[in-house]
């Protein structure tokens, strides 16, 4: 700090009343050294994630002003008439690059990382605010906003499973057809129980890779083309945005569309994937739609739900969706609400529980209602759904199990961690070598022909033949078999992977080769590992589900036949049981994913017990190596991710050594130039106010506030200037802020103040006027207690005379 | 504000190097109008939730100077050397007066209404923790806490389990002996299938009389004249302490004994009630006695878990121990976990919901295996504990019996707001009217006498005789039955009320006349209602569930009687979602509920969706009305807790609205003696810490922290002066002060400074550095957030140079 020296002092000759000159700051005025036109961290377009990133404790304070970092501001060519208090170590700063300016604690700058906004989850209660909320002080506004709350929610939930079942009864109808064909295809071809001739196998090989290529093909371009943002499955990116990072584009009705189309035609292809994750963001955009009132992609404003419209609302919303996608999944209300709440919801209260409740319960009534009726089943019986199968003995078990149950859950942990590692390091290379877009829908391409290459060795070297009338498929395959006996092998490939794992769960003992297990097992944990990270849109539940169970039912087996005596080891329990090791392993939820696999397979509470065991066991020892695949792909994506306490880094730090500066302030009154030319130079998305300045030294004023640059330009736009307050002043509330909302336009759509260059902006009925504020020896894990639990945007660090210090946002606690 | 004047201004001869004499205030200083000595809300000993308190909107921050607000500080005899800024509208206040100072906001302070104080949820972040802190940032020590932790959490599970299993057994002997003396007394002498003869029943009815006269004496007596803290069910009040209410005595291991042995007492004795409640309450004791490595009772510190000698700690370990508690009392793992967090929980995090789970899960399991190994079961099958009794048969239902549901549970609400609300009159004549010990004595002898009689009444007048072969009770009462009949009337009241709801849910269609029934539900419903509120150890979950199942069946009976083709009409279908809309409208519980009950009577997961339906609507109808009994009694008890939202009445308030001032502030190097004098002279627990202070004028002073009362008693107790810093400073950190943790010594153990009266406290290393503030501007609900989601104490309201202007405690938020 010693060492620094303001280099630059400017006259803003607009501002006429204002001092014109700024005295070079003396050195050595550390607590002061807060500067107009810094930049802080949150906006930096780089990632706090970057390699590179210099550790808080060791660099402090000062770790921008190091030697060895890239004079940024390297040339001097000011704008004329902004004020400016340069500050940098032996650099000068410069504004007017469009390259970031400060690099706050990251180095190495990569320029491809998506630049994460955060979203706006703390209400601005501005002075246009608190007349609104006066306004509508009666009871039955409030209430009536409680009706609408409501009635909202209903919908998301019918809406939300409407999608559902039309993904459902597509994927069911194309898969039918395509394996039917495939199975004429090799009834055709393959001569009956003849020696193996493979030539004749051919045929149906090339035709499954041709119903494979092309819908896959068309996915992937689709994701890749259309909307990127849809590839994968969907969970992390809304967990991302209800922990309150702005994903672009994720809530919109296009991406719901590419999603939507996406999740089809990979399942269909047969690639190694499940439909849950996607319906999961499916039911996100359809909550964020609908609670909106209007759609910006089609133009349309309903002029409904308009109190709604804010981040702090849509959240709540997007939280029940989730969960409405979860309970149309899988059909199990409760289990959509404890996930949403386990794994995606990051603030939290009573009521929303209750609300998400609702949503879930409607969904699964209205999937229930639509799939009864297309299934024919006239009796109106409420069945449940049961997707992956009910099990209609209930399932017992004894005390000596327990043991077993935890090593199945070690096991899963070990595997899903590997897993984990193992598709990383994947997604690290392909992101590496495959940067072109024709390259992503080439490799979903090959790793679609891989499935069905693999498949068909599997069938044509294997001979697992098990007679009929035992057979658990709807199209017994009998290709090389005797007549009266159908290949096992067949049957696992040919259908989707839900109804495989249905068929592990659910076939009587003794219908799989220990072989055939075995390998199955192998191939597709290989597959789910190279496909997870495609350019498709995939969720992850059903392949781990799928391997899980593969290796859970072989477990079993391979125990039954060394002590054939041990009668207790029911094929099917241990794959359920396998299913959820595998799950707790590579997901790392435990209460919903035991209740959402009770719900789908219809075992008693009784049975909750051994699942429990079997998901801790496999959350701790998976725990121990790494991180669960969605928060993983989550740190891969470099989102700016809060997690639940402070990282261990920040431990005895303080608010000083982590904190941002200097900071951009603006005037309580400032001139509309200065605003404008501002918003021009530098992206921030937070603005201290202050007042009791003395000229141009705005960064020495007494906080009072702090404005978004949303506000900033709505002000500028709307003109909202003092000089013309007469005109604008009736007719400006809180709603002219909220109409722009969510799509906010940028400093461009501003034009040239030409003849308002001498106006001013009056912001104290704009800005908040209470933001938070702490310490500069605050520690950070208490200023992180703050921020996470307020869900705060911009956390204000001051000194004991209310001047500013710093600022913190989301950045400031990643560390990596 | 404006005609506000300084009063009196002293001297303070001990501090010597200080201005000794104030200048009287001048009037309009209102940004400035903070005084040293005033009082504030959250330590007034009387409480918001008395009458006739002025609404904050109606008085603003004038309400306290109201000309009929009586003058408490009349007199005018200061202490000698204390430097007072008193300030009041036409009285002279005096911090002499052992009367509270002042009222602000309540009127009429009742005097007997308890004086809760707030938990410390906050973390004190002082010099001494941070050092702690810094000692303690490797790796290794976080991973150790961690382990510890866990370590606590499954102790926790096994102890509340064997206390469970100890209570469950007691009382299922005794009421076993109990019923079978009564059994073989009627046997005796009621002469069989006789013409109705009164007379030979009442040898039995004095017996039974007996049998209930005595436990329940005996029970009360124990509540009543040794620990009057464990009545009633004990959810509310682990409720209230979660939510960071200090309730006098409410973990200690005395409490825990004279509960268990009150429940054990009540139930036995036959009272309306069941032993769910005080096992979560029994639950949270032992949570919060293990966790302390300590037991104050015992005067035993086992040095260990020193770490969590805090509130915050404390408050997780609760939260983990209820759930246990409930999970033990029904066997349902995931019950009891959803039962805290959507009942008792007020502040929750990730990790906090599985160390739950696992608690919960190991507490099912330990209880498991003990009541096994009791009822001689040596097969190790884990069988689920089903305390409501399994349906074998699995519950089916149509779609048309939604609507049925829907109308139970209306019919829930309704009956559940009544009960709701005529049990609160009840206990609002009962405080009035039965002031005396021995009177709450006599009145719970009196209500279980009441039962018997009416038990008695039912069985003579009421001739419901079944067949024998179809009975579902071990001892079959004949009475006025023909041989090979049983008396149905009787089975129902012969056993303890948990097995009733077995029976109502189990019993085979036609068990029961309509009239029986529709007596009993009348009868048990008024029971209930007159029993919740009497000074015994009991819980209200079984008595609704039991009120519920019983009109459940009546209302299918009656059904089936108008429509006797109707064969859906499962009269034990019924009863269970009658208990379920029954639960719903008294205890207004959805999701925790119906889990609980899915889990205690193990019906299929698809299930779910009518009992959610009934309960849903139920809680509808029932919040139409009034809150839930738990929310009620902590109303009636002027427990200030905090809701989940802030309360409608306080919408278009601001923080200078509510706040309470003058606030009694100490400078940052303050005299011993004046430390003292004011710790003697106010019961606040929280100070300001200020400096930039003109002499004595406190109040003036720059915020620069915040010190409790309990820390400025260890420094004094433990002489941690600035003139002996030499002797202390090496030794002293801040296990100091958890030492003393959590009963803290009072003021009057300080023995009286007489050498020492000269000495400096130097508060920089004690105090809290980094308290929150806000303006007071800032809207009430925005405020409320904070305080909530901080889980906060004291919220210091300072203007904008940072120099006081209030303070917040909970109390201020509670309007009524």
């Amino acid at each position: 700090m010693d060492d620094r020296k303001a280099l630059i002092a400017l006259n803003d000759e607009l501002s006429a009343d204002e001092d014109p000159i700024l005295l070079p700051k003396e050195a050595g005025q550390a607590s002061k050294a807060v500067q107009d036109f810094g930049r802080y961290q949150s906006e930096e377009p780089s990632t706090s994630a970057a390699a590179g990133r210099v550790a808080p404790h060791i660099s402090g304070n000062n770790h921008f002003l190091d030697d060895d970092q890239p004079p940024l501001l390297g040339d001097n060519s000011l704008p004329p008439n902004i004020p400016i208090n340069g500050s940098a170590g032996s650099s000068n700063r410069n504004i007017n690059s469009s390259e970031p300016i400060f690099h706050l604690r990251s180095r190495t700058a990569a320029a491809s990382t998506p630049n994460y906004e955060s979203l706006d989850y703390e209400v601005c209660e501005n002075t246009l605010f608190q007349d609104e909320q006066r306004k509508r002080l009666t009871e039955r506004f409030s209430l009536r906003k409680d009706i609408i709350r409501w009635i909202i929610f209903i919908q998301i939930g019918i809406i939300t499973a409407l999608i559902a079942c039309t993904i459902d009864i597509i994927i069911e109808e194309l898969s039918e057809r395509k394996y039917t064909f495939l199975y004429n295809s090799v009834k055709k071809n393959v001569p009956l129980s003849d020696a193996a001739d493979g030539s004749d196998l051919l045929i149906p090989y090339l035709y499954w890779l041709l119903f494979s290529i092309l819908p896959v093909a068309f996915g992937a371009a689709m994701v890749t083309y259309i909307e990127p943002i849809t590839a994968g499955s969907g969970i992390p990116q809304v967990k991302s945005y209800l922990n309150g990072v702005k994903i672009p584009r994720i809530v919109r009705i296009k991406t719901l569309a590419v999603k939507a189309i996406g999740v089809i035609t990979s399942v269909v292809g047969g690639l190694a994937g499940g439909k849950e994750g996607p319906m999961i963001h499916a039911g996100a955009v359809v909550a964020a739609g609908i609670s909106q009132g209007k759609s910006t992609t089609f133009v349309k404003d309903f002029r409904i739900f308009k109190a709604f419209r804010d981040d702090h609302e849509k959240r709540d919303f997007v939280l029940g969706g989730g969960a409405a996608g979860v309970s149309a999944a899988f059909g199990a209300p409760i289990g959509g609400m404890l996930f949403s709440l386990e794994e995606a919801a990051s603030f939290w209260n009573q009521n929303l529980i209750w609300r998400t409740l609702v949503a879930s319960i409607i969904s699964v009534f209205t999937l229930n209602i639509v799939l009864s009726a297309y299934h024919g089943l006239n009796d109106f019986t409420f069945t449940g759904l049961f997707n992956l199968g009910k099990f209609d003995t209930p399932l017992k078990f004894d005390y000596f199990e327990l043991p077993i149950f935890m090593l199945l859950g070690v096991t899963g942990g070990l595997l899903g961690a590997a897993w984990n590692s193992l598709n990383t390091k994947i997604n690290k290379f392909r992101k590496r070598f495959i940067p072109w877009k024709i390259g992503k829908v080439i490799e979903a391409v090959v790793v679609a022909m891989m499935g069905v290459t693999l498949a068909c060795l599997m069938i044509y070297f294997i001979n697992d033949c098990r007679p009929l009338g035992n057979d658990p498929t709807n199209n017994p395959v009998q290709l090389f078999c005797e007549d009266n006996e159908y290949n096992a092998v067949a049957a696992l490939w040919f259908q989707t992977p839900e109804a495989t794992v249905r068929s592990l769960f659910h076939d009587p003992p003794g219908s799989h080769k220990i072989l055939t297990l075995a390998l199955f097992t192998v191939v597709y944990y290989v597959l789910s590992c190279a496909t997870f990270g495609l350019n498709v849109s995939l969720g992850v539940f059903i392949p781990t589900a799928l391997v899980g169970a593969a290796w859970g039912r072989l477990l079993a087996m391979l125990t039954y036949y060394a002590f054939p005596q041990a009668e207790f080891l029911h094929p099917g329990k241990y794959a359920l049981i396998g299913a959820a090791a595998n799950l707790g392993g590579v997901l790392r939820m435990t209460i919903s994913l035991s209740v959402i696999l009770m719900e789908t397979t219809g075992v008693e509470t009784s049975f909750f017990f051994p699942l429990i065991i079997a998901l801790i066991s496999a959350k701790w020892v998976g725990d121990y190596f790494n991180e669960g695949i969605y928060d993983t792909q989550i740190q891969v994506n470099h989102v700016p991710m809060l997690t639940w306490e402070p990282l261990p880094q920040y431990k005895g730090l303080t608010a000083r050594e982590i904190l941002s500066s200097p900071v951009v302030c603006i005037k309580l009154r400032d001139s509309a130039h200065y605003i404008y030319q501002m918003l021009k130079k530098c992206d921030h998305n937070g603005f201290p106010v202050v007042d009791d300045v003395s000229g141009d030294r705005r960064s020495e004023g007494r906080v009072c506030g702090i404005i978004l640059r949303s506000q900033l330009i709505v002000i500028l736009l709307k003109s909202l200037y003092v000089e013309n307050k007469r005109f604008w002043l009736p007719e400006t509330s809180i709603q002219t802020f909220r109409d722009v909302y969510p799509r906010y336009p940028s400093i461009k759509s501003v034009r040239k103040l030409d003849n308002k260059i001498n106006y001013t902006v009056d912001l104290s009925m704009f800005m908040n006027p209470s933001p938070i504020r702490v310490n500069p020896h605050d520690s950070v894990p208490r200023i992180f207690q703050i921020f996470r639990a307020l869900g705060l945007r911009h956390l204000l660090v001051i000194n004991n005379e209310n001047r500013i210090a710093g600022i913190i946002t989301r950045r400031d606690f990643i560390y990596k």
